[in-house]
């Protein structure tokens, strides 16, 4: 054996850490790119994971009486118009519907036809499109609150894109919510930050830093944006997750009004917040090793693989009918509110039948030949320890346990990811300290540096700006489940010396 | 009382239905016109049906081997063209993606800049996009069959549009799948179309007549198109699901080419299918009455409102907390796969509020006074049963018996449409009494009349032509599950008497 061990994917994380990200995707299955530019095609491995986050998350919106429902597709351009910032933020990328219909040229190729009057807008969130049916559903404050979600695509023209992380089209789930009073819309705002929370980590296993952003960080319209920020093995953070108190802003652009008990006339305070398919690229790079993707059983496609091993003909009816029994008890049990989802893989590739499904991240790979049936055994690999480290099982024993094997890989991710965030996250207090902790030490792996830093800020935009130039680092959040940043221990701002009230989370972002 | 029973839609079926369909919808709350074009807002009302159609259906697809996957909302205008029927039948209705951004025009309005290189449609079926990745995904025989499904929204720019029935953006799922063999694509086609029966027929109470369009009502590029047609109370026809035999014609269009077990390569079968958020107008015209929808339980947004009435503000908590524990009690109930789903309105609105849940054709209502608690009772109606058609009932024995009731109710509800059904199809063999039976007899009612006509028909295109143009009447389908037209009895064509080897069943339709 050589020292170096073989892996997977190459290159590894810290070899090139963004083509380690693409390769692991292309390897796991789950997605690809299409051949409209940068939309994705999402694959049943890959949507399966989106079906598991949603279904969870709809269940928690509704136990805090959300209710489903679904608007336009599109939004006449004058919509967007309503609120100032909001156009600002959106209508630099937007796909722009300006015909409804084709016909053949003089060339006899397809040409749009049929030119619209107002062109429309393809949805890159629905604040406005909303806003105008809550202003005709609501006219007293009998009728508020108004707590509505809705699960759709978005597009956004980005010009970059990444698969999952940043794509024209994405999947999402938007909550819109309208309440009588801003104590109240502000509570919600938090309420649903909290879910977002829970999803993150009891969920996705996937520790996070929750806080607001920074006025230059916020969502266009927003009066305050709160955020899950999630960190990356490459040290960078991903915003999994956004809550927005939005004021009376979009009440005023919408004219989302009601009267009072007392009688008067008043704006609506509302919020919105929304997840999407990103999460699916933050659980890649939260969870992955240099062998692919590591899956977290609440979300996983699917637990536990039985694969098969025929060495001779005869053993193939025996062998198929030992799995096919253990299969069928595996299903009768329960994990986390749903049956323990179980595939079989009979195909006879030998080592790449099993590599196949260590790089799609299944928790659980289960080998059973002729010898293990004779035993009355089976021959069990977790995904989250390495490769060569399997076990031989009763068999009883691995289908009694096999709930407490999961929620064991789901614990060991999150403690796992836990760590490195502890690890990576440092308060600094030096201007020199925080330029030297955002440079790249060795220059062959510039991608892995950094970390999250709990720094003073003075406030100032002036400031955030000097450092987004300087070193590309943005303020994540001003942090409220953070220990070390919660301490109101007033200080000096990190970039100017100036006064600062209290420290704030840096970091390089996605 | 006056002889005339009061209806709580006016106008009633009879006056006018298609105003009646409109006033239903808005009374029961279930969806409304938004302000774009021909698009509608889905109330949560209206959504959770689909929400419960579309758990059901999932679940049936995933039980035949079928996967969930996600492909992109926009189609580079040279995909559509790669099939010719396909283009010829959906370039004059589509919405065109022209432009990436908008920008500040010189008297400072937006408008659309950044043009594409290429047009992209907003997918009205995805038959072209899914081929693209169907192409790269096969390769042998090995990875046959290919069985996708997804969920999505599509648009068609339809001109007159009507609320779930025709709208130009609708939600709906598209199964599309490959095989190696002619056989197994069209054993695929029947499956999914018995699929939609049962889901038709055993969960929204719709009975439908099962069978195969003609050439000029086949989905542009399909071989083969069957559908599923259900009879609205107005006795038109409504398709309410299709599945398609697409023949090698969208596989050498996408070029899905794969390598047979003897070394030849083939190209693919391929079949696709779909129903969509138009089955929820098809509920509200099999179902409804002059009160307003009724919903079938098994797919009702909720199945029990607890109306809790307070005479005496002394009496509120007692029988607020009586109404709880029923509620409770009932949540406890599982109706066919998920807890029976109870609201409690405690509004005191009196009538007002019970007509509100009448609307909105909520299966069970339960009045709940002091009177009621003394008793240990509830005052019960069931809503496919007239308004005055309450009973009061031991609480204990409403509770046990609440499934076997909405059953009852699901039950009631599949016979009525059924009878109805059955009372308006005919079999006619004169040219004559045809023309008769698709001809108003009474001017005031211009809207209710006809059905199906089981009749014969040549097969020529020319003779379904000069029916339509005659009387608006088109072949629903070549039958296989209608035992009148089963009987393979040779007979004269209704339109030009010649030849006619099978009978095929006439309508007006949606």
């Amino acid at each position: 054996m050589s020292k170096q061990q073989k892996t997977a994917i190459s290159p590894t994380r810290v070899e090139n850490y963004p083509e380690w990200y693409q390769q692991v995707i292309r390897a796991s299955d789950m997605a690809e790119l299409s051949p409209v530019r940068g939309c994705m095609v999402i694959k049943p491995w890959g949507y399966a994971i989106w079906e598991n986050i949603s279904r969870t998350l709809d269940d928690m919106f509704k136990k805090t009486g959300v209710k489903n429902a679904y608007f336009p597709l599109f939004i006449p351009m004058s919509f967007l118009e309503k609120e100032a910032e909001h156009v600002e933020g959106f209508a630099k990328e937007c796909a722009v519907v300006t015909h409804h219909k084709l016909e053949k040229g003089e060339n006899g190729k397809l040409v749009p036809a049929g030119e619209l009057a107002e062109p429309l807008i393809v949805r890159p969130t629905s604040e406005t499109i909303i806003g105008d049916s809550f202003a005709r559903w609501i006219s007293s404050y009998r009728d508020l609150p108004v707590l509505i979600n809705q699960w759709a695509n978005v597009v956004r023209w980005e010009m970059r894109t990444r698969i999952f992380l940043r794509t024209s089209e994405f999947l999402w789930q938007e909550g819109h919510t309208v309440h009588a009073t801003k104590k109240e819309a502000k509570e919600r705002t938090y309420m649903m930050l909290e879910v977002y929370r829970e999803l993150a980590e009891t969920i996705l296993a996937i520790p996070v830093v929750c806080g607001e952003k920074s006025e230059s960080e916020k969502f266009p319209g927003a009066e305050t944006t709160t955020c899950i920020e999630a960190m990356m093995q490459d040290k960078k953070a991903l915003q999994a997750g956004t809550s927005h108190f939005l004021g009376q802003n979009f009440a005023k652009a919408s004219d989302i009004r009601f009267q009072t008990a007392d009688k008067t006339e008043e704006f609506g305070w509302t919020t919105s917040w929304g997840v999407s398919t990103r999460l699916i690229g933050g659980l890649v790079m939260t969870h992955g090793d240099d062998d692919g993707i590591i899956l977290p059983p609440r979300v996983a496609s699917a637990h536990v693989v039985l694969l098969p091993i025929i060495r001779k003909t005869g053993d193939a009816d025996a062998v198929l009918s030992y799995t096919a029994e253990i299969a069928e008890a595996l299903r009768q049990k329960t994990y986390h509110g749903r049956p323990v989802c179980v595939e079989i893989d009979s195909r006879q590739t030998g080592g790449a039948r099993n590599w196949e499904w260590i790089k799609k991240g299944i928790p659980v790979r289960v080998e059973i030949g002729p010898r293990d049936m004779a035993n009355g055994a089976v021959y069990a690999a977790r995904r989250d320890k390495g490769h060569r480290d399997a076990v031989s099982m009763e068999k009883d024993r691995f289908i009694d346990e096999i709930t407490s094997i999961l929620d064991d890989i789901q614990e060991n991710l999150f403690t796992r990811a836990k760590a490195f965030q502890d690890e990576n996250t440092h308060l600094i207090d030096e201007k020199q300290d925080f330029d030297t902790f955002f440079t790249p030490k060795n220059q062959e792996q510039p991608e892995i540096h950094g970390g999250f830093a709990i720094s003073h800020w003075c406030g100032s935009a002036k400031c955030e700006e000097a450092i987004k130039k300087r070193l590309n680092v943005t303020i994540r959040c001003i942090p409220q489940n953070m220990e070390q940043a919660r301490k109101a221990d007033p200080g000096k701002c990190i970039e100017c010396g100036g006064p600062s009230p209290r420290r704030v989370v840096f970091a390089k972002a996605y």
